[in-house]
């Protein structure tokens, strides 16, 4: 029908626009994100216009309008004036094994940075930060925006739930694209990470873009296009951001699962725990030290890190947040105390079961993939969100990469509830290790490549 | 996540296969309409299914899957083992001025075919067959299952709406396909189309598809393509099924508009009327005569569409439909009786003003897409399903193709209520008509090509 100047574009023919490849308008994002905001489109319409943004993409300059309009569909948070420059955070695509967060937060604040760190739940096989941090007793991820600002005058740092006034359209989308089979879309998944940290008021963000068989793009190259599109908008928006390429094929660490997790990053805070941790959350915070101006280079700002993690500051830290968010001062103390014994302060799984090496030769391979999947099975993820999850359950790998070992050694030490493990899972599990010939073993750095800010 | 052998695949899995161009199996389908017929899948996760198929369309196989899922989400009309053979209908995919249907049935019946037509109403610029009769005063387009069955057997043909209990998951999948931009696909529209003419119950079914300015196919080869999987899938569900690819640029006839088709459609039956008109009613209904055994060539098909409509017959059977549907004695004698005044039974518009051509020449081209926008936005037509129309508003068409006119002769009359026309819709009308040299008209039939059952 014949449409007069001025009209409103109905959405059929929003949908039917980008359908066939072509490009809305910000006053057509606009006025979509403001009706899924409001809930006056129809679901059916909402998931047709995300299948037709996974097939025909967006443009760069409609990525951002996406971006905006959700960020602008809540509060934006804003920070006293002379905290300007200081307040930064770090977004990870997910992984195994992924408890970078939990140290990288209090390394920051002991560096003078401000993080209001306001983190997601794992869904199917990647974790959330929350998750594991609430399998320490009296955390509360829960924290109302005022004391969000207290904490940080306080401490320095804090990780936080979603709050329901923050980017309530990305919430909605959120959810759809689950349902939807729509997650992997660049423009979709770039305004969704992007509007939440928008809203944080940030001055400088860093992007743990992960790529391999554990993460959501396989490949470098499909990675490195998401982190410059994230790049290119964070920019876009007023935030200073730059993004690492990191390889997320075997779990980061030496344990998997929530409480487990929890006590790794305890002792990376304690300038201790496995290198390929120390390494991300270095590399990481030395990067928005950095690009926020608090160090002059990537290597100092990385050194600076590295202090923090070894004198105590970033633990002192550590400390203050969980007792700011709940934990009683006697366990905080305890669990940060350099011999701290964590079995005191986590519930432990009914059953332990150690796997044995099968064959004699060289550690090639950790597929965290698999790892992940059959640990999941047995309680410690979500298929669905909202349902519960076991914080006990969780794995510790006690063999590296490039380590030898010989047919009997233990390798894997699994943590679970009854039932048993059952054949198909110990069967998995064990095709989760590759043994094999030296010739054959190439060590990769976690760290692939730097996407500059520009 | 891994899944045991004999789960169910979920909703979002689904979508992602047909996301990525893959095959469902017909179980999958099956799942898929149950869901949708029992509101247990999310309106999102159907408005992104319906968008995979419209990009990725489907192969015979799930064509066929998808058409008999639906048929059978409801009821299957079965008729008297003695009418084997004879029950047929005729399926239009849409066009300006088409009041086929209304000749062609009582035609059929006229021939000893039992015509059990369920139709649709008009959206957007294309007139419903519905619409069209509850012009005539008294006229019910919903009648219960068993009073259609009596029909039949008293008259031999009815033209009534959907009942709730036939194909409830198309009436769901219908309204969703318009609101996502998502009516033009392949596969949907099969599945629409004949599933709800397989609950019918047919014997022989004849589609009418359309191509060209004002129908939803442009080109020929696409319409052909649309034919082709109507043909496939409908003898594959145990109809004889044949179509035919006809011309929809100009309006079929000399009339548009509700009532005013209805006359014209009178004209036919009485043996007059407009030639293309008689064309197609003779063309359609020969052919299913052809196909379902009563007649022995398409010639003579035609030849005894072309006697029923001369003698009578057909007209005895229209005034049978229109008593038997609740139009009262009186007036289906008056309107079938061969000097009718048809005035005395049509509310008329208040105003009728006739456009004059500005040109002398032949006649080359009537837009009939124009002219039914026009129509539509004074109140000729709906936008939304639901909303009322204006049945005495419409337009005749006062010169033919190849005919010579003057500048000053009146071309169009148009049929309005208040407000009076405006001065876009006036131009708009204008240039609706082409007059020019004799050299450059070609005169074309209706029909352009016969897709025979296979």
């Amino acid at each position: 029908m014949r449409r007069h100047r001025g009209d409103c574009p109905s959405f059929p023919d929003l949908i039917r626009r980008k359908r066939d490849g072509g490009r809305l308008s910000a006053a057509d994002i606009r006025a979509f994100v403001q009706a899924v905001k409001c809930g006056s489109i129809q679901d059916g319409q909402i998931g047709a216009m995300l299948m037709a943004i996974w097939h025909k993409g967006m443009e760069p300059d409609e990525t951002l309008a996406l971006t905006e309009e959700m960020m602008r569909s809540g509060d934006i948070l804003t920070w006293p004036q002379e905290w300007s420059g200081l307040v930064v955070d770090k977004h990870s695509t997910g992984g195994v094994g992924d408890k970078v967060s939990l140290p990288l937060a209090p390394a920051l604040a002991a560096c003078g940075c401000k993080v209001p760190m306001i983190s997601g739940r794992g869904l199917a096989h990647t974790g959330g930060t929350l998750d594991k941090l609430e399998s320490i007793r009296g955390f509360t991820v829960d924290q109302p925006v005022e004391r969000l600002q207290q904490i940080l005058e306080d401490v320095g740092c804090c990780i936080v739930g979603q709050t329901e006034s923050l980017v309530p359209a990305d919430r909605a989308l959120y959810a759809m694209r689950d349902a939807t089979a729509t997650v992997d879309s660049m423009p979709l998944i770039t305004g969704s990470i992007l509007s939440k940290k928008g809203a944080e008021g940030l001055s400088a963000l860093v992007l743990d873009v992960k790529f391999g068989r554990a993460a959501l793009y396989k490949n470098i190259d499909s990675a490195r296009d998401l982190a410059h599109s994230l790049v290119t908008v964070g920019n876009s928006i007023g935030m200073r951001t730059g993004a690492v390429l990191s390889r997320m094929d075997t779990p980061i660490g030496c344990s998997v699962g929530n409480s487990l997790e929890v006590c790794e990053a305890l002792e990376c805070l304690k300038g201790r725990g496995p290198s390929d941790l120390q390494e991300l959350v270095k590399t990481l915070g030395g990067y928005l030290l950095w690009m926020s101006g608090r160090a002059s280079s990537l290597e100092s700002g990385q050194e600076k890190l590295a202090e923090v993690l070894q004198n105590g500051a970033a633990l002192q830290k550590f400390q203050a947040m969980l007792q700011a968010q709940g934990v009683s001062m006697e366990t905080a103390q305890s669990l940060c105390s350099v011999q701290s014994d964590y079995s005191l302060h986590f519930r432990q799984a009914e059953h332990q079961t150690e796997l044995k090496v099968q064959n004699d030769g060289m550690v090639l391979d950790i597929n965290g993939l698999t790892l992940a999947e059959v640990l999941h099975s047995m309680g410690a993820g979500r298929t669905k969100a909202g349902q519960p999850i076991n914080h006990s359950v969780g794995a510790e790998i006690l063999v590296r990469l490039g380590q030898n070992v010989q047919t009997g050694d233990p390798w894997l030490r699994i943590h679970y509830d009854s039932p048993a493990l059952n054949a198909t899972q110990c069967y998995d599990l064990q095709a989760a290790l590759t043994v094999g010939e030296r010739e054959s073993y190439h060590a990769n750095p976690r760290v692939a490549e730097f996407i500059l800010p520009r």
